[in-house]
């Protein structure tokens, strides 16, 4: 069997043998199959896909190429979340204690934040000493003890999915409906879960552009997890705008510990309750996802879930007086107002291009290898609906970059909004659920 | 400017500027642009194509990238002939000669073969000690001297297609227009030559497998010839079966050497006359076609074109003893007779599984390290159109490899042949002529 056979097979729209998928993903993982050869595959699979099957046996091969954790330790059902990225999306610190507090069983695995903003990883290194590795016997303990840790993958966990995921990521590979279905997939595989909320993020600032690619995407994924006996649900939220008001790391933490106090943003916690109702479901703590939500609603209400987000920082090494008094988080040294320059209802804020925006401010990265700047970001002041006057506040940037640096950003920010003269309605944030 | 970011417009069908296609091809062929983002950029023009304009940019960026040869020294008007490639295609070893002998100026510079059987050069070298390399000088000398060189490319000629062509071949990205164009066009005007024949071939040996795609690339490169001041006439040749008789290295000589004296199969002189009577023209030493061919056809039955293979291979080193007696070749150890199972007229010869069969007796290489054994190879009895008796020979299989390495490529030659009933035309060998 060559490479290049299967690569020119895949190429003329052919469906691969589960071999010849094995000895891809194999011979890449064990690097006997060089990077050229595997992204020229990929993209031939971004314009060729793949049938279910291969898909199947795709996850199933990259779950397989390193260790699979054994969560089996832990009581109860474990339930996982996974989004497929957006802008402003701290969702899991928000999310995880919510269902934690309720007596859901969350050991979750998260991967780095490539691209305009950091990853929940990176979020929570933003609250100084908090730590993002476990030893699987720590990570167990924990939660038993507490119900929720966060930590980060090990190297060990699906390898061949890291080194296809960083390739893709530089040859123009990533929106594949089949990558991506079973490098998400995999990992939640490997990681040992019981059942899977997956949160498919569709609209500019996501990688599913509108809703027929991200209800295929979705329909797949649940494909394959129900297949593979996890319980799978899929919600699919709005990324037409960024979610929340906050954009960039220490930013979104602070926005989280607000949203556990009761002062949420609206879609962000409208995504949270939707999503945590299902996986309270799931996890089999709540007969439905009515009483669900009540649960979860009780448990910002009482402050427990904000009590757990304490309690994982703390059992991670964190310092936890930053969550408890946030205004400690280090302030970026520039400050900048931007305001509207005309008076009308916001149509649309370009998510992608606030993302890009707020890496290029310093919060995110553009190779692995760069750092991330934890104070940088956005926080927006209008989102899409809102009604603004001229001299109107829309943004406030954070920098530590010099003007001549920051403020091309500036006018690229401003150009991310778009403003009319008629009334706009208020964007949904959850726009369907795939079970 | 980001390789990514090129490699995704091309992917979503966006033309590129000048400046992205020169940003690749120089980046890639001074290695600041690593292999898998070329080889997920061949791959989206795979699919996506590009324009004229496009394509006469990379090929401009291509020739550039290394040394370009300067001819002026050599008198009269240079040509040049190249060939997309075919089983049994030993053309330039019969047309140098000739059109040499009529007056043409012809400079070669040819590449290594890769895929079925050697290329031009690795035929020249199955001749014991012929060179095929020469100084900048030398090959001035030689040409004004004799006519005719045909030499191996210097290293420092079109680079990064030297890079480009290698990485092709391992993913699956050969097949491409825009690509095969580039790279052989590139080549032949980085290398000095004032006009330009090409051969195209079509069929099931080929790259181009119909006629409609042989018209585009000839088309294709016709335009990016005469638009850079090089006449350039494209003829389109049939690779539906192997061309000629012989297929393998020095198996190949020696049919050129019978061509030469006037034994040549029919398909192949048919080519070399048509070819060449083109190439008279574009050398301006016959007013038109049918002049042209009168002389070729001279040039044989008066000895003059096999007395300039001599010249040439005693010039470059060779032992000229071999052509004046070719039966000095060595020959396999192990020779096999392939004889007909049915009776019946010949309807198809497939051409890629010969030309791979010839590969697997020794005569080509898998890969460029590989060595190649120039006395292996395959001489057909029989072509299309030819009628058989049960136990008629088909085919003479040479190889110095053991019987159960060659045992299963005997039966795959046999299988390489489609016998039925009916009466089956001749295949012609020229299908049209593009200029």
């Amino acid at each position: 069997m060559r490479m290049v056979d299967i690569i020119i097979r895949k190429r003329e729209g052919h469906e691969l043998s589960d071999e010849e998928i094995r000895f891809f993903v194999d011979g890449y993982a064990h690097d006997r199959i060089p990077d050229y050869q595997a992204s020229a595959f990929a993209m031939a699979v971004l314009f060729k896909g793949m049938t279910k099957r291969e898909i199947a046996t795709m996850t199933d091969a990259m779950e397989h190429s390193g260790e699979v954790v054994d969560l089996s330790a832990i009581e109860g059902v474990k339930v996982d979340k996974h989004s497929t990225g957006g802008v402003g999306d701290k969702t899991s610190l928000v999310l995880g204690p919510m269902v934690a507090a309720c007596g859901a069983k969350l050991a979750k695995m998260s991967g780095r934040g490539l691209g305009h903003t950091g990853g929940t990883l990176d979020k929570l290194e933003s609250i100084p000493d908090m730590s993002i590795s476990k030893t699987k016997e720590g990570l167990i303990d924990q939660v038993n003890e507490i119900g929720i840790a966060i930590i980060g993958q090990t190297a060990s966990l699906v390898p061949a999915d890291k080194k296809l995921y960083a390739l893709r990521d530089v040859t123009g590979t990533v929106e594949s409906i089949p990558l991506i279905a079973s490098s998400v997939m995999s990992k939640k595989l490997a990681s040992g879960t019981d059942a899977i909320l997956l949160d498919v993020t569709v609209g500019d600032g996501a990688f599913m552009k509108n809703m027929d690619q991200a209800r295929e995407l979705a329909r797949t994924m649940v494909d394959i997890g129900n297949h593979l006996n996890r319980n799978t649900v899929a919600v699919l939220s709005n990324m037409d705008e960024p979610l929340g008001f906050a954009v960039g790391n220490a930013l979104e933490v602070k926005e989280a510990i607000a949203s556990l106090h009761g002062n949420g943003p609206e879609d962000l916690m409208e995504l949270c309750y939707t999503s945590g109702s299902i996986m309270l479901v799931q996890a089999k703590v709540a007969k439905d996802r009515e009483e669900a939500r009540k649960m979860l609603q009780k448990s910002i209400e009482d402050g427990s879930a904000f009590e757990k987000l304490c309690l994982m920082v703390k059992a991670q090494g964190g310092n936890v007086n930053y969550i408890l008094h946030p205004e400690k988080f280090e302030v970026s040294k520039n400050i900048i107002e931007i305001r509207s320059e005309e008076e009308g209802y916001i149509e649309g804020i370009r998510a992608l291009e606030i993302g890009e925006s707020a890496m290029r401010l310093g919060a995110g990265r553009e190779r692995l290898e760069d750092s991330i700047d934890m104070s940088a970001g956005l926080v927006l002041n209008k989102k899409v609906g809102d009604f603004v006057k001229k001299g109107d506040l829309l943004v406030t940037a954070y920098t530590n970059k010099e003007p001549e640096e920051y403020e091309p950003v500036i006018k690229d920010i401003l150009h991310a909004y778009s403003i009319v003269q008629h009334k706009i309605p208020k964007l949904p944030v959850i726009r369907e659920i795939i079970d």
